[in-house]
């Protein structure tokens, strides 16, 4: 059993009958860095390629679902090694800093990273250019028929299936997590991630590794809203039905509609919203 | 009165008593490309620095605070131009790339920017290393003592006076807001965008261009979880009080207690957690 990522603080806690002094426990926030190796056996380069805030646990899948996800790799063999750097420069880097070396061919586009470096909250591809890039990297199939077998209703019944195994969220309050579940609402897989990026990367990452993708007859259940990057993100996987608990974004919208996602929005409460058309 | 950044879209809402087919409003996210012009004047380059998923409205504020809290900038006389790019390639671009021209001799450290580009919820600036690192960019005074005439019981009316003035909010249910507020608990300007790092970005950005950073005696009120890096950008504009409605991370808390910004959570229902001391 590894350490849960959670960390003890002191708080005073003011409520109505006034205020005490305890401790408290919060979620773990740690700096990540992915480190790429790449070129020809005969000249390979390193190149630091993110450093993301992230909660520890399931690195290496966070980081395999990173670069799927960016169309840097599209299958495990591509990846000739990936583990946490043993040779670091400072205790606080240990255990923060993972090294994928890539398969020799595998090309890395430095020039469009570049491009789309450094934004606030963002993962890379971005905008209406890059939904039509998106064609390209789709690896999975959306048909329009429903998926044979599935029961929209079922999905109001996700979020209280997520939060049994939701253990950092149960102690801290704070953190997002991503539930696989398959088509009668069975648990697949969770990850938690203070980042919703994050958990979505963490749970593609490790169906990645296992040679699990596209992932069809899946429905991907977040605990947050959904953004773009989110639907950008299943769809690469060939997720073909995603769910939240909170509100999606016009754009969110939009791209599922566009690539025959299905879209579900403030699943709580016994409740849920089908996102049907483009917008408008 | 600019058009509300909100998207029509049909939906099926499913409740306990059957479904029904309506309309509904989604929060408007568009991609943001920053590109930013820099170099002598003889020589002038231009980079294309960030495209950030955002909230269309009050961009020229975001892209401010984003340089500023990048220490790209330290004051508005530094930006020769900032504007809205009239000569965009697509219809789809208008309206969505800002351009920063910055005067000559402000330096651009492409090396350190690429170095911690690409990330999947970051803003740059990472980690341990750069808590360093922020001692140096640190515009704002942390007095130990009490903000004179400041009440921490205040803080727990600031979620209802913040939801007052959330229109885009109150229309989807779907996007982040942060408010400025004085030790009265007095509203001085509130932000609204998808992404919680930009809304912060754009209460600083919009003081920032006023010249009246650092924002001593202000408190920043935040919609959502608070992570590493909305204390960083705190801390880079001198706000010594930060809160929340949702959760800290372990790096909040210890960046804030470090630099002695006050952080307070879970500020809802009557109730608040003041966070005391260094994570252990």
């Amino acid at each position: 059993m590894t350490k849960p990522p959670v960390s003890s603080v002191s708080i005073v806690r003011r409520g109505p009958d006034g205020e005490e002094e305890l401790d408290d426990l919060v979620v773990a926030e740690e700096p990540l860095e992915i480190k790429v190796g790449f070129g020809p056996e005969e000249d390979r380069k390193q190149k630091s390629l993110s450093v993301t805030m992230r909660t520890p646990g399931h690195d290496l899948e966070l980081v395999a679902g990173f670069l799927f996800a960016e169309g840097i790799i599209d299958e495990p063999g591509q990846l000739n090694l990936l583990e946490h750097c043993q040779n670091v420069k400072s205790e606080d880097e240990r255990g923060n800093v993972v090294r994928a070396e890539l398969a020799p061919g595998i090309e890395l586009d430095l020039e469009s990273l570049q491009r789309y470096s450094y934004a606030s909250s963002s993962c890379g591809v971005c905008g209406k250019a890059s939904i039509e890039a998106l064609a390209q990297l789709q690896c999975g199939s959306f048909p329009e028929n429903e998926p044979s077998g599935f029961d929209p209703e079922m999905i109001k019944d996700l979020p209280a299936r997520l939060r049994e195994v939701q253990t950092v969220f149960r102690h801290t309050g704070g953190i997002h997590a991503t539930g696989l579940f398959d088509l009668e609402g069975n648990l697949l897989l969770m990850r938690e991630d203070v980042g919703r990026h994050n958990a979505l990367d963490k749970v593609i990452g490790a169906k990645f590794l296992k040679g699990e993708l596209p992932l069809s007859a899946t429905i991907g259940f977040c605990s947050g809203r959904l953004g773009f990057e989110l639907v950008q993100k299943s769809l690469r996987a060939g997720l073909p039905i995603l769910a939240a608990v909170g509100a999606p974004t016009s754009l969110a919208v939009e791209t599922a509609s566009k690539y025959g996602i299905r879209l579900y929005g403030f699943v709580r409460d016994g409740r849920l919203n089908e996102y049907l058309n483009p917008v408008r």
